[in-house]
């Protein structure tokens, strides 16, 4: 199924950066490769609907467990409309967001059965990872200050303790895969976490 | 987990008359026990607004595994919120459709892998199962006859040969699970249909 196209996922707790540098990293490779850039929840039609379903503020009664399987709707289309054919036309796709944060946000932060959550993320991927994913990391109270906090949405109301649990579970999931997962200091400046990305994608594309 | 209550699962194709047979129920055995009645998709706040997005017939674009988690979401979040707690009182719970639809439409119907569907029912219920199937068969084009055909949803337009394979499905979980799923004719009368439902519940109850 995989053709010459690369899979990038970009990974951290929320104001880590990632948004930034998905776009440097867009306009870095624009001119030399076809690139697709997605985020998650979203990226698609059906999953523009879930994501907005996710993050308003007035599902209060939403499950984690229910939370879950909406996140998991929401990557298998993306998976199956846009990910595996940009793949298999050879682009380079890079993600705002995949499967490892499922593992730290409702694992981690939430608390939902971590086997249960991989379980899901097989299902939802048909078992595709991403061929590199780089892991922004920063301590949860700048990345509190950098994120604009004028209308909070639900998610972002956890609070510092929730960022925590979920800088702690990146970390664990980063030392069990190093090899996929390569670790950034998310407190750099854009201009060294830049060059620290493009170090990693030098060797993968 | 599960205590004195029983849950009763009624399942067949569109048009069947699980509906007033559920509502028969109902009125049946609402002065004897407290009795929960529910519909999939659906039954509660989170889930109508999960299926509001499964029946729109605007969403084309959705992918059969993508339509497959949004029934997980929305039985995962019934199950939690709804049956487990009514079950945990003592109740008799009546649900209009559960894991059983799922292998017959998106399985048999629609051709998904059968076996990545029982995943994600397991998932999605936790290992919940009915006490009692009622099955009501009947033959698809008097099931399209009964229905009301002026704003056919996006399922309903998949016409008689999907529902076809809808109810061979349906016969082959029987078939496998003789126990649990009892055969009812939809073709008979309301009357008759009802009293060959009570005589199965007699059993349980």
């Amino acid at each position: 199924m995989r053709a010459k196209g690369k899979f990038i996922s970009l990974e951290g707790i929320d104001g880590c950066g990632k948004t930034t540098l998905r776009d440097q990293l867009y306009d870095y490779y624009k001119e030399k490769y076809e690139v697709l850039v997605l985020r998650e929840p979203g990226g698609t039609e059906v999953s523009e609907k879930i994501r907005d379903m996710l993050l308003d503020v007035r599902n209060v009664g939403i499950k984690p467990r229910t939370e879950a399987f909406l996140y998991a709707a929401s990557r298998s289309q993306l998976v199956e409309e846009m990910i595996l054919p940009a793949l298999q036309a050879g682009k380079i796709v890079i993600a705002d967001r995949f499967m490892d944060s499922t593992i730290a946000y409702q694992g981690y932060g939430r608390g939902l059965d971590i086997e249960f959550l991989q379980e899901l993320n097989h299902l939802c991927t048909g078992g595709l990872k991403p061929d590199l994913t780089l892991l922004l990391d920063i301590d949860p109270e700048e990345g509190q200050k950098r994120r604009n906090q004028d209308i909070p949405d639900r998610l972002e109301k956890e609070g510092l303790e929730f960022q925590s649990r979920v800088r702690a579970g990146y970390l664990a999931l980063q030392r069990a895969e190093p090899d996929r997962i390569k670790l950034l200091n998310g407190g750099a400046s854009i201009i060294e976490l830049r060059g620290q990305a493009l170090q990693h994608l030098a060797v993968l594309l």
